[in-house]
């Protein structure tokens, strides 16, 4: 961390920073020009609070040098993460395939929708049972109700399951839930992050819309802090300007997160563009980028959906798209959707 | 709502669409012109999917009319909705004031603090029991022992207080409270909002960092739903590319949402810049765009500050401040933090 | 053509703007509804001035159903353009490759980078004789002397060169060059535009970093009306809060392009990421998206680079990156960089 | 400037990147951490190639420290930059109103409307003649014809007059123009701000829709690296994802560029918001937060505008808002519109 120091500042008030600022047991290092005087801090920083330093009168400005994560960062654990879910990796060179619709509606639509992924190569089940809808007047979500039949499908297929939770209260629902999904306007839902890493299973992080790579690894730090290690990393899309999409999918985030941190990272096109043409395109970019991994939304009868059909892939349309990807992974020296 | 139809849309397919629409009691105005079908939606469409449409083969898109709000809608309740807490109205010609530190810290902090910020003119008082931060490592707030501190501030200087709540877990612990924050990080976490709903007490509502005016008002409109209609929202800043102040203030958002709602609205000028020389100018700017109030952060030492020192008014240059903002709001025929 | 009217419009008004509109061979269709009146507009409606209908004091909102855009429209020019520059094709199956330093610096660099570039599979050459720099302190490029230099690589290679114009005052050294970039920072610079649509060579349109998709297409259709067909759009990254990258690259914009438009679409990883650790991953993902073209920047020696070295691939670098893209073209039945 | 070494960067080649640094007459003070170097640039680092830097294979980041402006920095120039423009001075505690139509469309419509404005306390007048509009099919102005007509505006009010300049081919036809305006889309068009900085006129140079304030005032000291110190800085809103308002104002731009450079600041109303209701709260705001001025569209017939209509105010509204305006400015001791 640097500190740069205000013109003047008197040397009493220097003197009393670098005081509590050692006491941290950092060392500190001053370095004084004309204009500027700097003071270079060696030592474990990330603990340090960059706001209540720069509170500060006599400082100018602060800047990082580190990164403010420790658990989740690539520097002090050079080895990729691989999260196993039932018989299926999640990295080491396999490409997870997540697939189901975005509610879970009946039993029928659930178990029909899911025997379906399963045949057309998916390894996990989405489904979505307490959803997150901008209006109060749109369709809520089972709850539930709607986890009991998602469980049908998991039975039926024996495939493992991806759910979002969107209540610390609806917790204990979730013990047959295979991975645990924090969705991105809960990114930065702390007092969940915090509980969740407690727990054991495996959570799907998605970064939220206007969150930053850095704060998507912060919100994971949260659950590394509690103890939890399982995190999976999912980019779905920022809020952007353009309209063509409904957010703009950030696929560089692939190897930018790749390279700051250990975890894998999948990518929901799904979400992110909210156009089922454009799914398929966008998969096939994400595993020639690296992804470990993709989410996406299939539903039976798309027209049908409850909720956004208009980014669901009908079943046929979804093993088409596998088969794309498996094609770009091969020459990757990578699988899509294996099984162990 | 109109919706248009792709060209060559089979004459079967479209007559099920509407009688599917017609179902919902609405009436079905068709548009035919050469290279474009459209059907025009007359009647309470605000409960109609617009994504169920879209996800329609034959529709080529949707567009609202309508607002999809109704509750919170100044349309169909055009007068101003003036909230009252204490002795203070938030709305009627009145700008009310809402300050105090960041997070509560101690007894001496807080109490003194508050009773300065009294003392310079503020009617409602603020502080951080629940603190959300991006980092584990952050100060986290006191919890239910700060809640209890604020309380004894409540008790010395007779005003009502103001508090972020951050999981519905902790909502007992807030019966003393006056008014409920919703922090932006929450704005969508919809299973508190409608928790929230069901309770008497006035929400302050913060807009999300990257929200959409629309979406802050879907988000009232759940509160709504559940029958609680004491809601005040809040512009706290977007996030843009703009890295010279921590997000971007939206003013022009009061002159808009007054258009669009008949809810009061008020400015936090401290979180919207994260500079303190900041809020005295942006503070006067938001009395003259027409705000309703203003929250600003007020520290007896914004150097020793546990949180957001930075951007933390001393109660000296808060006095000032609310000074410069009277006399904007006297040539507009307002007040500024007046007590009945 | 949708016009939303105010409650309550006088019908003389409406009568009038009515009339204004079917003298531009319009037809208009009315929807009455309890709370709202839609005119529908049947017609060629891409040059009725949606701002002059909205400025009227009865309309409360326009929205357009077709695109503003004609002649880059795919709706009326169903086939992919196909763009032949020397004996490389953009499009049609084949994956263009241009590359070369960010700056022209010597004529030792710009020959040496471009014979290395051209054996590594590049079929177009790039270098930058006017450079665009934020700073008036940056190295502005070598002007005229520069293209001289590239024409010395051009002659070398035998291969077709791209440079960037960024004043019409300087059209007239750039005879001998193959294409003429449009920098993104130029993309609305209309009067250049419009002269670039009277010049018969291939115009590279960047993408302005806030620019939406539209805008780009309506920048194309600047160039269509002054009579030049023959332009190729370029996503290079748009401007997003993310700082990890230097700007966020929309690989959702090749389809989205793809499926409103007829023109081919190249994708320029290098400006987009700012880091050259970035192009390759970025370069094989565009590939994967169905871009036709990509423009990347390499350096026979990075480090000594004046503008852009942070983002420029060694050619040692750059031949495993087209040698891993034509593996990822290869699966979708597409070559890159191939000559006729 | 700060620079962070990777682990393990060889000795010889950091000393080689020191040698180059300090051949740039700087000194360089070295801290050695455990993990991370630092190396702190003491001395005139504003002509330092950051890029240049980062481009080094040692290098993990480069920071800055000072800002990479000087002409235009309130370090080096603390007294504010008053432009006087005729009678009226921008800035020194008077709020310049520059008023007039979109685009010059007659000679009864321009002159009506100047003579209008300056009545109700205009002291400039604005006008475009040269008008850059996103569709080919818009009007796009009357060129030097309209210039004429502009000239008769000046001649009848005795007014200065603030217009665009789109191409230095037209810089010629601009000799008794008063002030010339860089529209947001030219903002980088660096040629065209190296030849005004050859004029001495006064500049009114807009910030671009994506542009941060660093760009701004780095644009600015092009024109100051040319010689031409007269430049007043125009915000005219930014590019959000919020879509009611064209663009997001912000007015928090005018204290921070206050702070960090010595030249005046005026707001444009009608351009960042669309719409003509937003105008005068966004004036009053703008005042209130210490602008140096105004920019606002008056047309003296709204609803026949050739362009923007939407966003004018009529003749009576704008002499409203101009008083509105006086009030506020009137408590913060300044005056509007005043004229020497």
């Amino acid at each position: 961390m640097i500190i740069i120091l205000k013109k003047g500042a008197p040397k009493t008030e220097v003197d009393e920073l670098c005081r509590g600022i050692e006491a941290q047991n950092i060392i500190i290092n001053e370095v004084r020009g004309e204009h500027t005087t700097i003071l270079g801090l060696i030592g474990d920083t990330h603990k340090i609070d960059m706001e209540a330093i720069q509170a500060q009168e006599i400082v100018e400005s602060v800047q990082r040098v580190q990164e403010p994560y420790k658990g989740v960062n690539r520097k002090f654990h050079p080895e990729d993460t691989v999260i196993s879910v039932g018989n299926t990796k999640i990295g080491d060179g396999n490409v997870a395939v997540i697939a189901g619709p975005c509610s879970i509606e009946t039993e029928e639509q659930i178990v029909d929708t899911c025997m379906k992924v399963k045949e057309a190569g998916a390894n996990l089940l989405r489904g979505g049972a307490f959803k997150p809808r901008t209006s109060p007047y749109s369709f809520q979500g089972l709850g539930g109700e709607g986890l009991k039949l998602f469980l049908k499908a998991k039975k039926a297929t024996g495939l493992p399951i991806v759910t979002e939770l969107m209540s610390l209260a609806h917790l204990d629902l979730f013990a047959d839930v295979d991975v645990i999904q924090v969705g991105a306007r809960n990114m930065q839902n702390f007092e969940m992050l915090k509980e969740l890493g407690k727990c054991n299973k495996p959570i799907l992080l998605k970064r939220g819309l206007s969150s930053t790579i850095e704060e998507l690894l912060m919100s994971a730090e949260y659950i590394f802090a509690g103890g939890n290690t399982n995190v999976i990393l999912c980019e779905r899309g920022i809020r952007t300007f353009e309209t063509q999409t409904r957010n703009t999918l950030d696929i560089s985030a692939v190897p930018v997160i790749k390279s700051l941190s250990h975890l894998p990272v999948v990518i929901d096109p799904s979400h992110a563009t909210g156009k089922y043409e454009l799914v398929e395109p966008m998969s096939m970019a994400a595993v020639a980028a690296g992804a470990d991994g993709l989410i996406i939304e299939v539903h039976n009868n798309p027209q049908k959906a409850l909720c956004d059909g208009a980014q669901s892939l009908t079943p046929k349309h979804f093993s088409a798209c596998v088969k794309k990807c498996s094609s770009i992974a091969s020459v990757m020296g990578k699988t899509v959707g294996t099984q162990q």
